[in-house]
């Protein structure tokens, strides 16, 4: 019988390569439930491609909207809307497995939800590691669930820790790439316009996340990341610029090994690893073939003069509380007020340095918590920026 | 209770190596028997420095020198000498592992020993694997021996595959790396003297092992053996020059992801890997420093123009026999050939190549079918360069 997929995040891009993925293998998954945000008309297309059983949207505004979408396509495609309804998808205990894509904040209660229920879960969503922390891994304990990340750095090291025993964890260095972002030979970033900070060279991608590429905040959060994801001490944690992005992160141990997991850039992989592990399936993305790579592998240290972003990731965990939570939201808010020509691009780490260390906030004991350490990052980013005290 | 090792090869350059990682780890391992094949005054040395309980010469005429050289330094190691001695030392029922590291053929009948005995055997000894082939790995199968392989390369796709299931070793291709030899430059290879062939630019090794490396016969035999101990069919290996020598090897799977192990060229790394598997320790290795690596990482196809021995390993394969023993013997006595200046650097691939056309030998069935094809490849190479077919 073929495993039942649900997923969360449909519509962009990791949605939209899992449905790749699962298409590829028709006898063996099939789509369940289908959820996104608010595009009503590309979750229907969604659904009639890959003949969802029924499709959720988190706005419930447009739920009107969904059923007239599925219904102009002769679709019986159940819908559903609300936070309540993607939770129980990310929970459906029909599910084989629940891929977690959704983006932002809204990802949270999904997490949690397909932890508790002790799901196999798929996770892209990164905030709800990076803001969950120690509360969602307590959750996967407790629920028995399975966590498997989906994203190329995360995926990487999940396989080169795959083999280690126990007590090789303990002890192995992980090794984070990070192709530097549109900036990394740019040595003054005082003029960096809104233009040139939301197009990335390499990749199409969300504005937000096109800036967190430029600041290397994505990294950082990806260096928190890791410390859940593999429970891995940040001191254990080394992020290194690889432009070519073909390494794709490694783990060293302690006779000298490295062991890392390469490949051509394609989410694709990731996905179909988190699928299929401890097996692997076609994913679709093309085989690396070392003697037509087009450029040399490099690697150089970070500059943490010019991306003080990075640093802030060892800083939070190392404060513990909320911390990473504060720098989370406060990069959102940043960010957020930077495209909005509010502040400078340097502003931005300016405004994450100032949340850090002026919002000293307890560890969350609740998805509440969570959201209200969240609200006072972004709202006292929001007043440092209103002051004119980052500008 | 510490565990015991014996070293055989333990005055080449792996058994000191592998000596240097015992040192390391006092309370865990202890030396069992050294053996060597004549240098009795090393053997002695090495004893002192470890401990040894026993040592053994594979050259029955040095027993002697080899007793005066223990009582010199006042041990009371026992010793031995002969084959029949090494083969014991290889099949020791009281070491809980056994090195091979013997160089060219006296290593088989040792292979042959630890496999029958079913022990844990760290190989080092490429002879064994290239000529035992199928005969080897059924003497290992029967026997219920573990084969660890100790060089980098091999060692490298054995980490690779470590979390593969059988499902996906059936799918996996090796990506075997290559330094590409001291010639990797040199367009006309017409006039490579004996001096030119037999300096390494990186490593010090034997005159024989260097001319391998640059005729890239090395890598020709290492196809072979990753077919036998990977069990992976000679199509489904790649070979991928890479000068740097920082990526020793990798497996490619089917959904895009290629596993593979880095670190700083350093034998001391497979062989803890050997030694400590499924465990890692320390192996006085360096770590692997992303950012400091002196030069970027570079993959380029073989070029098998200038190098045609090295498609000489599918072509071997593909003939089956004991067309790797004729490969292998041929290459022995051509290379032997050229540093007697008897024929040229050129002449060594044609040599291989008359052999592996001119000589089809059914598969061998024991040791001595081995033997027996090993020197009439030897003899057809001999009476080809002295009735001056080759030269």
């Amino acid at each position: 019988m073929a495993k039942k997929i649900n997923i969360l995040g449909a519509t962009g891009s990791i949605g939209r390569s899992a449905l790749d993925v699962v298409s590829r293998h028709p006898g063996e998954w099939q789509v369940g439930v289908l959820a996104a945000g608010s595009r009503a008309e590309e979750l229907a297309a969604a659904c009639e491609a890959c003949g969802a059983e029924a499709a959720v949207l988190a706005d419930e505004s447009k739920l009107p909207e969904l059923q007239a979408a599925l219904k102009a396509r002769g679709l019986s495609t159940r819908a559903a809307a609300g936070e309540a309804a993607c939770c129980e998808a990310a929970s459906d205990p029909e599910a084989d497995a629940v891929l977690l894509a959704a983006s932002g904040a809204a990802g949270l209660p999904q997490a949690f939800a397909a932890a508790k229920a002790g799901k196999r879960m798929l996770l892209a969503n990164k905030e709800s590691v990076v803001c969950g922390g120690a509360l969602l891994q307590q959750a996967i304990r407790e629920g028995g669930a399975e966590l498997l990340p989906v994203d190329s750095e995360h995926s990487a090291i999940f396989q080169s820790l795959a083999a280690a025993t126990p007590a090789q964890r303990e002890k192995a260095v992980i090794w984070l790439t990070c192709s530097g972002g549109p900036f990394l030979r740019r040595m003054d970033l005082t003029g960096v316009t809104v233009e040139e900070a939301s197009t990335h060279p390499r990749w199409k991608m969300g504005r937000k996340i096109t800036v967190d590429s430029a600041t290397l905040m994505n990294k950082a959060l990806e260096v928190i990341e890791a410390r859940w994801l593999f429970d891995i001490p940040p001191e254990r944690i080394r992020v290194v610029i690889h432009p070519q992005s073909i390494l794709h992160s490694g783990v060293a141990f302690e006779d000298g090994a490295v062991m890392a997991e390469l490949g051509v850039p394609d989410m694709r992989t990731p996905i179909a690893v988190a699928m299929a592990w401890p097996e692997r399936t076609e994913s679709g993305a093309a085989a690396l073939d070392f003697t037509k790579l087009k450029e040399p592998l490099t690697f150089e240290a970070p500059d943490l003069e010019r991306f003080p972003q990075l640093k802030l990731a060892w800083e939070a965990l190392e404060a513990g509380g909320s911390a990473t939570i504060v720098l989370n939201a406060a990069n959102e808010a940043a960010v957020a007020a930077f495209l909005d020509r509010k502040i400078s691009f340097l502003g931005i780490g300016r405004a994450c340095r100032e949340a850090l260390s002026g919002l000293v906030l307890p560890a969350p004991k609740s998805l509440s918590d969570i959201y209200a350490a969240d609200r006072e990052a972004r709202s006292f980013v929001d007043s440092l920026i209103c002051s004119g005290r980052i500008s």
